[in-house]
């Protein structure tokens, strides 16, 4: 059988390998939960380091954490060695990479480091290594871990897919709870109800419901407006799941919508649609973004979405790849990315249209089974 | 009027005065939060950074927050001036900074720097300075802001009050609501859904359902473990409103307890009380510790804590001062903290009992309002 986690950790590795990268220390909560691949076990609190070497993986936690990840290592064949022992993560490290350049033969080594990390963090590093390894030299690196986690693998998606059918669920049920004089709060206070009473271990982020002028900001925060017949209403949400993260948008009119209001979903739906329909590996994130703003611009919104059409879905809501005017990178197989196109008139209206799913080996697979057409309450 | 944004920026410059600081670098989103006083701004992603200057003080943000910003900075008289200029943090400071260092004769200056920055924006920060001004010297700091916040002014206190009563609530119908058969998940659902029903923007943390044996473990994370007669259940939730956190736990009993679990409870709300009563300004952290350990004791659960007697809250669920064996600082008025002393028995059972208040004077003002007899269900 596979080991997901081995293999994981061994992408890293052969990706340290590349980078002449003896060994890296881990920080971040949500690559720790990905090389580990433990279920259950990690929270917001950051208590974790990993340290990667060519030939061991060692994670270091807390007496809170140890039985539940000792139980969750064994359920991976052991792969990762765990450790509650009571010393700084720096020091832990320090010890652990201090035996593992003595079998290497004394030689110099290098630690990879991600620059996330906290300063507090990295000058504890500093301190432990050049104390008792003053000839590792630490490598900061930018999305090195991250930038592997933008490949899926199979249990990811079908983790992903989970996560979006309880999204789904969720937009069915609230289109028939949604009434004109709720609040924007009450319509998000039942949306995520209702995902974390169907199977929903949290959400994803804090849902949008933003009607009117007020959908005119992407970000904008639930409150007390009430919604009122002849607007539309953006909600964008997602459950997560086993530890994964689901992401969806729809607009939905309240009342038959004007002229004008049905132009502007004809347009973010037709850009939704075409790029759904070219997205594949090879493409970049560029162009997909810019065939969206061109369709926009067809349909007479041109300049009116303002941010990038899509982003990586995973562990953490926004992950690699982006699809931006910035990514000229090729997408590639198993890349899980939203693609959500919108136009935003400040006070007037703000819609968008966002699915999610993965590049397959020729085209694009979309988790998100909600429709596209046009959904009048 | 008392200007609440002024006086905290002003706590910030008389403590960089006496540092020898000359400006201030802040990019923790609690920290801008605390100091600008803007309300309903702030969300998750970290997308702010403010620079204090002894004569100006600045919040550079991003197009999706600068109108609610600039809204949110009318309110409290201009005092902060917002900016979404399209620059990094770092370059914007600098430029900031720059014409505040001509102001102030060209000499040389320090900015002040926490150190729970992430490396990645303080690496930002030399390169942006050294290009630009490589007279300015970072000056790398440790819960500097946090250690300010420590102190709550009562504004703060009427906020956290209000978020308590919205837990304490939440306990009285939660209650009502739980019965044996049900899982632990299940009364989680239920106990946040009615806090974010009734009041709550949010969670101040995710809630801690667990019974039996699982109580034992002072971070169980609620599961389909089903409430059983004869058990004792641990609850610790708390509401989040207007910004700022609530903290309580209770021990409910499912059925008449053994006396096992009745001399467990008396030793808590013994520790709880005897702690409340004396709690005062010039006790330490460390002796508030040492007296509940030593009531725990004298019951006959000797050791059987295994963690801080209790923690400041505000913005954050966890600030200073900590009631812990490693805090020999006197305790000042203002200071808001949890008392929650604990007895863990692996295997067998776990149980809590924490309150939220503020030193004063003279003493020590509860905040939680639910009460200390044993409830039996």
């Amino acid at each position: 059988m596979e080991n997901i986690s081995l293999n994981r950790i061994n992408k890293l590795r052969e990706a340290c390998a590349d980078a002449e990268i003896d060994a890296f220390f881990v920080r971040e909560t949500s690559n720790v939960q990905w090389l580990s691949a433990f279920d259950g076990v990690f929270d917001e609190e950051g208590a974790h380091a990993m340290l990667v070497m060519p030939d061991g993986a060692m994670l270091h936690t807390d007496s809170r954490y140890s039985e539940a990840c000792k139980k969750a290592a064994g359920i991976h064949g052991g792969v990762v060695e765990v450790s509650d022992e009571r010393v700084s993560h720096a020091k832990f490290a320090a010890v652990a990479l201090g035996g593992a350049c003595e079998l290497a033969g004394g030689k110099s080594c290098s630690l990879g480091v991600e620059d996330s990390i906290a300063l507090s963090g990295f000058r504890s590093l500093e301190r432990a290594f050049s104390e008792s390894l003053p000839d590792v030299q630490l490598r900061e690196t930018s999305n090195f871990i991250v930038g592997l986690r933008g490949v899926k693998d199979a249990d990811e998606i079908a983790r992903m897919k989970a996560a979006q059918a309880i999204t789904d669920a969720a937009f069915s049920h609230i289109i028939t709870f949604m009434k004109p004089g709720m609040t924007e709060r009450e319509v998000q206070i039942e949306l995520e109800d209702f995902m974390v009473r169907h199977g929903a271990e949290g959400l994803a982020f804090p849902s949008i419901v933003a009607c009117g002028a007020n959908g005119a900001s992407p970000h904008s925060v639930p409150g007390a407006t009430k919604l009122e017949a002849g607007q539309c209403v953006v909600m964008d949400f997602g459950a997560r799941a086993q530890g994964y993260c689901s992401d969806m948008t729809r607009t939905v009119f309240l009342g038959e919508p004007s002229e004008r209001l049905r132009a502007g979903y004809a347009a973010i739906r037709d850009a939704n649609e075409q790029v759904e329909a070219v997205l594949r590996p090879g493409m970049t994130g560029k162009e997909a973004h810019e065939l969206a703003e061109h369709v926009l611009a067809e349909h007479g919104f041109a300049g009116k979405m303002g941010h990038s059409l899509g982003h990586g879905v995973g562990i953490d809501i926004h992950e690699e790849p982006l699809l931006s005017p910035r990514n000229g990178a090729p997408l590639a197989p198993g890349n899980v990315v939203t693609v959500e196109p919108g136009v935003y008139l400040a006070g007037d209206f703000g819609m968008r249209l966002e699915d999610f799913g993965v590049i397959t080996e020729n085209g694009y697979e979309v988790f998100t089974q909600s429709t596209h057409e046009m959904i009048v309450l």
